[in-house]
């Protein structure tokens, strides 16, 4: 199998299964506990706090863990409301856990405001503005979207938002992000900030919610008041730990992880190129980071690609995973008022530091099988 | 270690230890992707379904993967206000994930009437029936208590409940039951039953909400549509699997497991008898399952003494771990009208199948040890 779905998910890495393996045989007390095994779990948990906010410059005491992407996202959302936001600013590209958590905002009363995005997949920095006055707003804007790649400038947004209203909240969703692009939460002036383990390496089920320390919150599950409070559960003590290392392994190896995806990439690329194939690359392609290749062949169906591929063991997706199921086109790619025929195309290749050259190979080998098979029925 | 507190958490066992391990490493795919690699993920949850509803007598797509108990009993008790119960009527001594969900739907506006126990720990079927009227009620009612182990009636008040209006909805957080006690949901009359895999052997950071066929529910996350569109969020394979492959393994040994367990509990009360220890056992024993021992010495601190047995790496609790931290006396036991001395003696051993003679015989030992101590100086 030559996996290159690495948006859709990521294998744990070798650092990441033995901490997964080690919490969960040697470390199994509940952190709640007043004994030494409770004790040993919640110091796994306190060393996994520090490491994680370590990774995005953030203190400890500022990482909540959850049970992954999609509850952080609502988890966050949901302060809208309870923090008593006049409104929801959001982006028409936003995963489904940020949107529909948005309109779950909307049906509770709250004002909510899609911003468009360029044909590159980009928020406009002036349309953002143009949206700007004195009210407590509530913006969620994704790091880096799942299926382009694309970057969104953080920074210039959370600068205008919080210039405005300083209790203004800036969310964004970086679990596409976290892992493989540097983000300083505390420079990119980021409020909340949601990420998820096994997008870097780490295991399923586990993820956590930044939320900056002078920024109140209050608690979308409640019980036995773990996490300060504000997210009641057993903590999942192996999965935390195994986030952590996972983190800070791949934390440690961004540059060299992204020059080696880089070099891969561009191996892809010149091979289309060398073979004659037509294609396009549905993104901004100055804003896009390295490892996601949102990428349309002439006269190609997408789907029809990613079947072929599928039946010679090699994994790509059209659009991201969580709305594979779905028969509609990319809502992603339809923002970025890309024509039909180009969405139709349109296959994700998303390459991890596991893959190697040969994969590129293989999958550029296979799509010229297929192009000039196609080319000759035309 | 000498690990007593197998109420608060367990160890996982050998297969739930080697299910997450085969699915960490090898089943990484996501669920939702249409290749492979998602597909064998994919089907790796769906099997899981199919062993969790045949553990607890469902079917296999009335079981909804969650983070966990708390997660559970949170979205369960939401139905209350989602499905437009008149009131919510629940007990004094459910655990916290139950009575703060609770109370979070009292803001909101709901009706909440709370059911006093008996100085057994048990809910009073009399009781129950006479808050009965038409009315649409959410009733949630713990299968066995955490701190005393006691069973409630639960097919007496399900029956009851459904008796008076057939779209009442009975939810049994199950949580501390669900592995050791045998449990058949449509026998008993239950609507919505909550599981957490860390108390059965699994990992922690997953658990499963059960829902009849025919009883509604609305998401509590939101997203990608995972679950059937109400749980929203990239599944945990592994620790679904794990999961799993924990509760099957219980389940088949739950005779032999319980056969064990009560040896050994019958070996610790027989130790302190002859040593002439003077105890009270801290619940209704008929009703009491076999595993968990709420018991108080006489002139015993219990907080001393859970103290001076884990410096002697002896693990056991006062109360339930998730209170571990508050200062305030167990609010079970004192909803069971006990004294005070009592409720301060209060030590919580919990037996698991991984428990031995010798971790008795060193329990009693030192539990000897500081009563002699304490005889002599009083």
């Amino acid at each position: 199998m030559i996996y290159l779905d690495n948006a859709a998910t990521t294998q744990m890495s070798e650092s990441a299964l033995d901490a997964l393996m080690y919490a969960s045989k040697e470390c199994y007390g509940n952190p709640s506990s007043l004994h030494f095994s409770g004790r040993q779990a919640s110091k796994l948990i306190q060393e996994s706090r520090e490491i994680i906010a370590k990774c995005i410059g953030a203190e400890p005491e500022e990482i909540y863990f959850t049970s992954g992407g999609t509850e952080s996202d609502n988890w966050a959302i949901e302060q809208a409301l309870n923090q008593k936001c006049e409104r929801i600013i959001t982006s028409s590209i936003e995963h489904h856990a940020v949107l529909n958590a948005v309109e779950k905002m909307h049906h509770a009363g709250l004002k909510t405001e899609y911003l468009p995005v360029t044909d590159g997949c980009l928020v406009n920095v002036n349309d953002f503005e143009a949206t700007m006055n004195s009210q407590k707003s509530f913006v969620s804007i994704m790091f880096q979207n799942n299926e382009t790649g694309v970057v969104q400038p953080i920074k210039k947004l959370s600068d205008i938002l919080h210039s405005y209203n300083t209790s203004s909240i800036f969310h964004t969703d970086a679990v596409q992000a976290i892992g493989h692009i540097q983000i300083d939460v505390k420079q990119l002036g980021i409020d909340m900030l949601s990420g998820s383990a096994h997008k870097f390496n780490g295991p399923k089920g586990v993820g956590f919610l930044f939320v900056r320390k002078d920024c109140t919150i209050s608690p979308l599950i409640v019980g036995g008041g773990q996490e300060y409070g504000l997210r009641s559960g057993t903590e999942n003590v192996a999965g935390i730990y195994a986030m952590a290392r996972a983190l800070e392994e791949n934390v440690k190896q961004i540059k060299a992880n992204s020059a080696y995806i880089k070099k891969l990439e561009t191996q892809l690329l010149e091979g289309l190129e060398k073979n004659n194939i037509k294609y396009w690359i549905n993104a901004d392609n100055d804003a896009r980071a390295t490892g996601i290749i949102s990428v349309s062949i002439k006269n190609i169906d997408g789907e029809g690609l990613l079947n072929m591929l599928d039946m010679h063991g090699i994994c790509v997706s059209i659009g991201s995973a969580c709305n594979s199921k779905s028969k509609e086109p990319s809502y992603v790619l339809k923002a970025m008022g890309l024509s039909e025929d180009r969405i139709d195309s349109a296959i994700r290749v998303s390459i991890g530091r596991y893959n190697t050259e040969r994969d590129i190979n293989i999958l550029i080998e296979n799509i010229c099988k297929l192009y000039n098979v196609t080319l000759r029925t035309l």
